[in-house]
């Protein structure tokens, strides 16, 4: 295995590890330096630290403070790499942490976070994934086992000082449109709890005062959480500052389109192992403005989907313009409906949505005044029959496991 | 070959055809009876019934009056289907007809019906893809080819009453938020132009007022443009007239993910070989709003992309709330970009993306305030490597050859 | 549609067309002739010209003359083509005729033909297979439909003097090892029924007692019965004579690996679009013998199968060689000792592994001294689910259904 | 990652590892037991012990004592295994051990073992491949780099006396009928160097002198080399013995079909992460012989394939009947020629057909007298293009890297 540059102790805080950092900024020192054409390792923990564990109860779930992650491990400097390159990442593998071979997927109270369906599931709720090699199963969700699409949620290099205004500008204008909103329009930069890896003293608490959230995708990529950029794939990032600056965290052993669940998919501790080459002055010359990827060529590949559709319509009847994300979350509740009828739980049914291999696509955003998503579900990953028959569906669940649930305080 | 119930002559108007039909209407007479298992062939027209032509000139998608379209087939009454049963058809094969092989694709005219990138291409522009075999290619977009994902833009069972005034009432209400908007908001219900099938007199001029209106998906499916929807594929309709009442028209050889050209992806007139079952009280056994289905076994299998990202930052830099619909344009946009570099003009870019077997995921939903939409762009079918590479883009294209436009009047 | 050079009327004797012959032979003239760069269609007989029929009897299998097989149309050539250049031709689509939606599959007698298994089956049987579009099915053989994987089983260009004399030469002193062998070891050339295109009187008497019979694949291809040759595949022949003179017959639905039926696969009468292009002097230039090519990016893609292996140790337990027929006879006889338990018979489990796209695998050669052969089944072809479970098989046949069998004379 | 049921110290001879055999005998104790339904960890050696080594000479290959192989881990008992059930094995996991990421393939002497082109390529030569995360590639053979399709090359339960009589007195009267040949018909048992596991003393004499060679296929599955047996498949493999008793070595990191180089796949040590259940009387309810299984679902998905074709006529033009071994050879040789043109000298071109994820197909097996073979060699396994053009092939490599030789003493 090629050099571990950035090893983290699950049983340390990520705010003792100066080779972590939870926030955006240029300032931020390299946690490490690499020629290009290095292979190296770098170890992640899960994006919140470690605080969500491995148990029966959703508390961590409601009570987490979401202004703490999410925890990267970097950012590691590229020699020669300057502004306008491209740098090239080969994820030549990822893994789960042999101390950690479980993940968690959950709900965020719509009070604390929210997600896709967060007035249909307004309260904390959890699911344990646990890893069997290239598999995962969950004692809090049966029926169902996938192989993993093992993927960083997260992964970019360091904004200059002009796109992190640029950032924050326009975010902090935005939530300025509606400032009480809960869930929040978006998360403005927050000194208190921002851990900006090696520096410290003044410059820590600057920094830390200007830093750019995490959640967010951005120019850079960031946390885009594409279920695609797998291991095997290899990725071109835009360059913003000497070095290049990549940083990575927030692993996901497996995860639909969409994230829908927010908290999130099948969320882990792990590595990455990853080889890095330059374009030099790659933007220029390809016209890149977002990162551009080619896909692994070895993923999970089941094939037999039952689909489902949705439009711009919503629960209410109420009409939307072309609006895809009105549309695919139809399609999420239709497809949550058609497996309560196997006898899954909404919960453990919008779990499933968010964990597995599922496809969503934009198929019409044309049509006015409806777009049209659909959501791909792959029918292998179920121990039982799902598809459509004459004689109707069968319950093949009891209900007498069900996701841990905890109501808000 | 199964029985042809409808047959259409492209050298005849499809006004003058009564099996065909260009609104939604419970009123419309069945245009043949079927019983369940049976197996039948549907002609259709091109979903402008035949005002696009084969040539070099864009005037016709500048002119083209959209109150006319989509010119539909059917309804096809299937014996014992009643309302809240679900209506299952396989799509046994599609072609082209024999004495057209050829499809178009075009923008519209930002002044007559847009499109998704309008604001970039506001002008009518028109390419013609010619159908060879299994493949097609266009003397107006050079360096691709691809084999056919062939599916109906357009298939749908007849709404019963109640719901035709929901899809109104919404509908009409929508267009007065903001009803000098061009293009429109949705489409009214609009007599002068409506073909009612085999309805005459009176009665057809009552339907004719209050028909809805084909471009939209609906909760029957209708205008769904999925192309993944393609011949080999089976669907499973809700059903809401006694009888069902199944149309089907606009025909594809190819489309691209979200149809973003709009006027379309590769139109064609065609027949559809179909097959119907039912499931009796499917609607309830499954939880069934809108339909679902399950791929063909059958489709092409490209499987090296070229993958770009975009985010709900639009190409103001204004922040958009996990707007997927301005995710998947950025997205878009930066193909485009990408492709330019090669020697495609951006019309013929635009163009490959509305046409080609491209994918477009909703990738990330919930990282407040980003969405982030993925379009996949398969490398195979271009004549040449299109992949980043340390050495920069080569043009491969001269410019020689470019897409007809027709400036407004 | 393309030009259609070679039409066939089904209702005529292949004997009575000109455009058609079943013999090699370099002296056959040219059917027609086309320019580097053409589209164009030629329309097939079955390989029996006509001879096995649409009914419930095997006696036409038990009855053929197989000195009168295979029905190709052709030879065309191609302005320019030399010997030793790469004659591409891209299958750009292959279809059933119109009139003659059905193919057969059979197993001859093992006194007049035999087949893979002809110990096992060694009397005449025959299943109709009818085709739906893009599937097909058989009254036969119950509880399997598939995807038509549609390919020419025999295609290929006129081999010059000395190549027709090379395969004469070794081919009858093969036979003069064991002549009295039943099946036979060959076939040599055979005057009385052979068809010689164009060619008549005493030119043809000479040739048709010199042509090369149809049934091995040979250095030009000819025979291969390769299933992946399929409609949207592109091929590189090796050219022996000038004009090259391509021709194609014994069009198939559906085939397994091995064609172990060998009457054969699901054979049909239909025609093959196809477009032809040169590379000069490509035999040199890429060091060709056998004919390459590339499949094609649209076949049925099945991936969930259930896979048999087999060694090379025979039904007698005897020993042999790293012998691969034998390791893969095992494994078909595996694989039907294993459906016979879900309620098929023997010849309709062979049937299957016969049209269905089985997969045939050279999987270990060098493990003396056995060879391991794997045939893969696609489970999703089933009604029912064939996989293995703790609770043992069920029959879901009850075997009320038979295939048509005729007992020698 | 479950229990570590055996482990290999790679710097320690297997000779002295009690849980290690090189035999199969139904007297070797079982190095553990584990429950059904267990998940358990197996580590190997490499299949030669760590006899290769990674260097730059071919010594070792050409010095090999072949009677030593193959080094496997086990046997393991199950609980409650009886003669005639079946043992399910989930392969969970495989990979290489992390002090030894790297793998060998070589080709053995005429000499000593030979291969499939011993006659083409008579002397040992060896190339090494380093492991990059989930790919490879090696500085013996330039311009190419896979993913893996990580398998165990030998995986099989412990014959009972019965069969283990069959296989000695088959394969002995076999070497019988030529027992000077060189490289050997068949291994007989060799008691010399057998490794019995746990066996002392007089019991492991007798048993040594009784143990078959580990070298073929067999019933029990055994030295298969079968590709597709890869992490994340199923396997049903009968049980001979009570307890049944699992062994597996052998791990191959990537493979060909056929693994014609013998020496070997991509040889490695590593370990494996299995999951063991039982079907209960398995054999009889399924008719089964021989291991079954259901392939992985996430291989690696190359699919852009250039098929080489080959004919059972020999290299001196000698007609053989329906001999795939043969007709794959042919085809061997024809892929080899072919990518010489590119550069390649034919012992790297050998050895990628070795190693890469090339398939290997029997294609047609009844067309008298020549059977057809059809190897699919994955295009974008390559470094560059390979495709044929009208252009003729570029000579990518100078031809200044060499595979290690290392001529007969």
């Amino acid at each position: 295995m090629a050099e571990t540059l950035i090893a983290v102790d699950l049983n340390q805080s990520p705010l003792e590890n100066p080779l972590i950092h939870n926030r955006w900024h240029p300032d931020i020192p390299m946690a490490a330096w690499v020629n290009p054409g290095d292979e190296f390792v770098l170890e992640t923990y899960d994006w919140t630290g470690g605080f969500i564990k491995n148990n029966d109860s959703a508390d961590d779930v409601r009570d987490i403070d979401l202004s703490t992650v999410h925890y990267l491990s970097g950012p590691v400097g590229v020699k020669g790499a300057e502004p306008g390159d491209l740098l090239v990442v080969d994820l030549l593998d990822i893994g789960a942490k042999q101390d950690s071979l479980w993940g968690f997927n959950g709900f965020f109270s719509k009070k604390n976070g929210g997600g896709f369906l967060t007035e249909h599931f307004p309260q904390a709720q959890k699911s344990i994934w646990d890893i069997h090699g290239m598999f995962t199963k969950s004692r809090h969700v049966p029926g169902v086992s996938y192989a993993g699409l093992i993927h960083p949620g997260l992964i970019g290099c360091l904004p200059d000082r002009k796109m992190l205004e640029a950032w924050n500008t326009r975010e902090v204008d935005f939530i300025a449109t509606n400032p009480t909103r809960v869930p929040p329009l978006a998360n403005a930069p927050f000194e208190p709890t921002a851990h900006m890896g090696q520096l410290t003293g003044e410059a820590r608490d600057k920094a830390a005062a200007e830093g750019a959230r995490t959640v967010p995708p951005r120019e850079h990529g960031g946390n885009c959480d594409i279920k695609d950029l797998s291991r095997g794939s290899k990725i071109f990032f835009p360059v913003y500052v000497d070095g290049a600056g990549l940083s990575v965290g927030d692993l996901h052993f497996s995860q639909g389109d969409g994230e829908i669940t927010f908290c999130g998919a099948i969320e882990m501790a792990g590595w990455v192992h990853m080889k890095v080459t330059l374009i030099k002055g790659g933007m220029a010359k390809y016209g890149i403005k977002n990162p551009i990827f080619k896909p692994s060529p070895i993923t999970p590949h089941y094939n037999d989907y039952l689909i489902f559709e949705g439009i711009s319509v919503d629960e209410q009847g109420q009409q939307h313009y072309l609006d895809v994300h009105v549309a695919y979350r139809q399609a999420c509740l239709n497809a949550i409906e058609y497996l309560k009828k196997f006898g899954y739980s909404g919960a453990q049914a919008y779990s499933i949505l968010g964990t597995a291999p599922v496809q969503g696509h934009i198929s019409g955003v044309v049509d006015i005044p409806n777009a049209c998503a659909t959501l791909w579900l792959p029918t292998q990953i179920f121990d039982f029959d799902i598809n459509p028959s004459a004689a109707g569906p069968t319950k093949f669940l009891d209900g007498s496991i069900s996701m841990p649930l905890s109501p808000d305080l």
